[in-house]
């Protein structure tokens, strides 16, 4: 009979001491704990997260690579839409909330595990967004918050973990809340929570300040093929690859920093920092390719699409009908964006050099100046007069003037 | 008797090739020639340009300083609306068109004219734009285009040109089509037709290329008003001379070069290279001090209002009773919009150091991990289970589990 | 000091069961209950309901009469933007639960009361419109919700309510849950919950059967202007007093009956019957003349504010920037929306046979077929070529012609 | 070599005096004409319409019954995307133009003609579908426009018509423009020309006046899979059979009737009276069925597909990127619209009695306030501060409160 079972917790685990100690207190409460850490390209070492959860009285330690799923299944469609949320933050912890809840349940379902728990407090996006995930994937499912939970200051806990042997980390005083992907990572906490004030250097960790970025400005050559970035200089690599391989280049010019007040689902305005060096290095060369590849009014309609679905992301509605019909969308109009950009890196400046496509719309012979100007100049006549013709019909009115004066 | 006189046509006067042709042009045709140039702070030599016009032949020369009126009233309400047509071009050409549009007509009544000439040519943006707002001004005048209606090579214009002692420009041979105004400057044609092609320095003016930009980094704190930048360091501007001195100052550091292939109106794409060096500045800070000064509904939306002014105003509908309308709207959200922003201009950078605002919505008691946080955790846990209930239910829908379960 | 004194709660108080519980219930808790009435045109006896508040132990009644500011502030703005809550349900109670707000605030604030309490449960809009209004009146007052926090069924209530000596309405085995102001009257509860089951008669009460409709159409001329209502066949009337009239004179034809499954604001669908024939025939003949007197590119842009607007309204969020400034811009977008529009009522239709405007932008010169046109058709040539020219490049791309074929 | 062959046309050929006169004018012009006809469900009878283009000199005619194709593939996005044009016209005639495009073209190119031809004038919307249509399927295809290019009055083109033997059709003193298929029909020009005046009787066809409509209601219950309706009261039909007995049915009750001034592409207002009874049951239902299968955050944002893809198929862009996509999207987004409707025709009105469906997310024990009630009426209050906390936040900053008063 399953009540008599031990009750059992698959727990979102990244080694830290808030998930850490989470481990400890769900064991106090008679839990037995399965903890889960994934590799999302964060650059994490995963053999002493696996060491740590089993130290720390985890019964079982699932450690999973999942950089190239988060890159193929996740990222892609970011780049696709040209996610950017409020125009400035291409959505880096919103985009692992969904792979993370996705492996906690299939690895809840593998284990018989009734319940689900995670590591956020009670004020941030990502409980929403892990809760209202796992509820989608397994609407039966008992999701847990013990950080929420539990109204402990940080001197509690730090007392509860001395109490229980949970080690501290060296870094306990840095005063940030980090989160890293191959995407990006994000910084809140401490100074800047001041936003008046600039941020200091230390919250920075892939990117170089702009004074001591490289002094040569180094050119890349970036193929796509259907929205999505091929080769670099020429060489190929899959998705996840050559993005860690961008933040690297991209960072040492001191690209992709951010500083923005955004606001959070859950009501409050946040200053956050943000570092994506390559995810802006492919969407300002990707964005730059549907200049010539995308006609006119899917290029004007599209930023209505990528808004929603960058909303819908962000607010956790990564599994819903919406989101779906959001993303077929957006692959479906990225087809034609295959070709290539040419970019200068150089002190924190993406610069397109130079786009071509074997689809461009852009036909030199109809926008020349020159005397091969195939553009049929008498034509406008035409249309001048009846695009203005509203606007000529409403002043005749204001006016008084009659059609035949 | 009216049709006795002799036809008298109003022509917008660059003192051009193209527009000193025009004026000997109309001459040939019978009309009597008055000439408008307006300052619209490009820095041209007025004198120079009134003297030439009528050396042209024209009986009158109308040489009218607009720089205030184009800030105030043109170019202020595209600050209000972040306008940027396609997320690229802060619609430089596009906001002079209708004030010089409005002088035309103007002058045209004064002197009894019934025509209007521009010098456009039949595949640019700017002949929609001069036409349709003429005919929203007055909808019983004449509108001519010389330009578009004579079919000259160029050639032939320079023959015609040397026939009437029409004296030729020392930059004939410049390859380039541009236009500027305190906004910006906008360049087109020649090498710059092939997208694939790297933009050369001397398409450039008011910005040194990035290798050539200051080595110091320069701060600037910038304040706002209901939207409207008022000072600079302290000093206070109007806003047309604070424009022109951000030109200066953020050209210097090479900031806001754009090269972008751009959706004409009249059906064709065009690549186009902008540089508008306090648009960049003023839009960066403006926007920022946003994030502070808006609620989140607002914030969200606007971007729709925007979207839609960008384009009635890219697309020459200036005067109509939407882009009337459109306005009201973005100025009214403007009003929480003041406070000031602190930034860093570095080798075409634009960097935020930090904003504030007696209007700022950001509560830190409400953002702070720290122990002053006001925010109320608890309250979470319902929020998630009502915003995720109708993603939940779906789920059951799918998963054909009960809510009793 | 204040924390001596006994607390004080203006209630907002309907004379129903529910809230007529809710005095004593605030009473057995030590408050002091200050009882508000408001007629919104929903034709209650209010010497009744105020003798009544007193009676249950109020220490005070406030009967007021805001119908013809409810109309003017608050309905206005729902003409001007034809809202329609997912295209069917214009907006009735969500219309009154501000103003009741206001009126709750205005008078706690007289009255120097630290809370003000509803009647609503918590799983309807009306507790989010109340409570999100109130705050943003005054943050620092307390709102109560007696019904959603006390957890007795039905029987417990009306056992409390015999204990007291609450009398129990003669209607109280109704199955429904009704709301009405002079906009309409909302329906819910009881059979209503099955949306495959039709509605009884019974769940009808300002409007007839199809079937009972009169026999005789009834043709109506409605003048409007600036979007508003302002005579029916010659005779002028205040805004409430027409809206009243409207209900009477449409009822009788069985105009204006709704059923609509519709998203909550809390998550759940809800099966809802509305009844509004005022409203049915006020939109249908305003929006009728907006299409002769809107220009067309307000025409097509207006649906987005006022979807947004629409939204705002039923989420409660009446007082909000963003609300005030959509308000701003439906009125603006309403002047020239004057003229007259002749109806036929009939069985449950609302015929527009006829609409004429001052103001119209119909050009019967310009429509016509007949040889008094004034159309230019050969502009149409030159329109087609560029309207065309995006698609036909395209065309030409995909397959292999080049532009000089 | 080609030149020296006979010119060829294929033409729209309607069996009217017009595309009659089209032929004789063809052949004055030394073309050879292949006429075509296609069946989009107008009900004509095509082996007339086949041997009159015969005998009017075409040396070839292809009739094609297209109604199975028509409703399939063009008007089945119609119903997807419930398709109204200013929120009233359902697309008639805008839906066949893309078919009739597509059939010319493939016959111009069987036929090896080099020419095709429309019988449009020079001022409606259909002669911009018929050309951007057939230059996006064949851009080197050369479009003529007889009835546009020639000049002539009504009186001339009679007198033509006479001295060529074209027999002028019995209805010529009809003062009407008719176009019809199976999703409606549309009708122009006469007294309608004069929006003020109500149409008379003799303007419609498909339909019954409200007064003549039978006098006993009539109970539909439609099924619908993924969309599109299937069977009838137990009885399947194939769509474009489903269509055409619906407007029977539905016409005999006087349902479909629409008086509309509507915005043409070509810059003018114009007055349409349409009849689209099938169109009206059908999208009536089918709205309604979405309301319990979609999800709330899908209903809100589909609207805003439907829009750009209506305004796409009205202005002619039917063969575009953009109009495949919104396609793609629109179906997709109907995949659980699958179900059952109960219907009530009567006097103009289509009531729906009741909805059910497999897929319904309507949660009778969500929605209900009986003791069933399963919804978790605490989680509210948690949800409402959440919500409402940005208007607290800002009444906060407007009343100088402090967040821990």
């Amino acid at each position: 009979m399953k009540q008599l079972t031990q009750k059992k917790v698959v727990l979102a685990y990244s080694g830290g001491l808030d998930t850490s100690v989470t481990i400890q207190w769900f064991i106090d409460q008679g839990f037995d704990v399965v903890a889960v850490c994934l590799d999302v390209g964060e650059g994490k070492d995963l053999d002493q997260v696996y060491d740590k959860a089993l130290k720390m009285g985890a019964s079982e330690c699932h450690v999973i690579d999942t950089k190239e799923e988060f890159a193929n299944d996740f990222v892609s469609y970011t780049i696709y839409g040209n996610s950017m949320y409020e125009g400035k933050y291409p959505l880096v912890s919103a985009l692992s909330r969904p792979l993370i809840s996705k492996k906690l349940v299939e690895i809840a379902h593998e284990t018989n595990a009734d319940y689900v728990a995670h590591g956020c407090t009670g004020k941030g996006n990502d409980q929403v967004r892990f809760e209202v995930a796992i509820k989608s994937l397994d609407p039966s499912i008992k999701v847990l918050a013990p950080v929420r939970e539990w109204t402990w200051s940080r001197e509690e806990e730090i007392e509860y973990a001395k109490e229980h042997n949970i080690p501290i980390p060296i870094d306990l005083d840095s005063p940030y809340s980090v989160d890293q992907n191959l995407w990006g990572r994000s910084n809140e906490c401490g100074i800047l929570e001041n936003p008046w004030a600039a941020p200091p250097e230390d919250a920075y960790d892939l990117t170089v300040n702009l004074k001591d970025a490289k002094e040569e400005a180094e050119e890349l050559l970036i193929t796509f093929e259907e929205g999505l970035p091929k080769t670099i200089n020429g060489q190929s690599y899959p998705l996840h690859e050559l993005i860690l391989h961008l933040n690297q280049v991209a960072g040492q010019h001191g690209i992709g920093r951010i500083d923005h007040v955004e606001n959070r689902l859950v009501g409050i305005k946040s200053r956050e920092i943000y570092e994506t060096p390559a995810a802006k290095v492919i969407l300002t060369a990707k964005h730059d390719l549907e200049t010539i590849t995308l006609t006119k009014d899917i290029a004007h309609f599209k930023p209505v699409v990528e808004q929603k679905y960058t909303e819908q992301v962000y607010n956790g509605l990564w599994f819903t009908p919406l989101s779906d019909s959001l993303r077929l969308m957006l692959k479906d109009m990225q087809k034609p964006v295959s070709g290539e950009v040419r970019l200068e890196l150089y002190k924190g400046n993406v610069t397109v050099k130079g786009r071509q496509s074997d689809n461009s719309l852009y036909n030199e012979k109809l926008a020349t100046y020159t005397k091969e100007d195939a553009f049929n100049q008498e034509a406008s006549v035409g249309f001048i007069e009846i695009f203005g013709l509203p606007t000529k019909v409403k002043a005749m009115l204001d006016q008084g003037v009659s059609i035949d004066d």
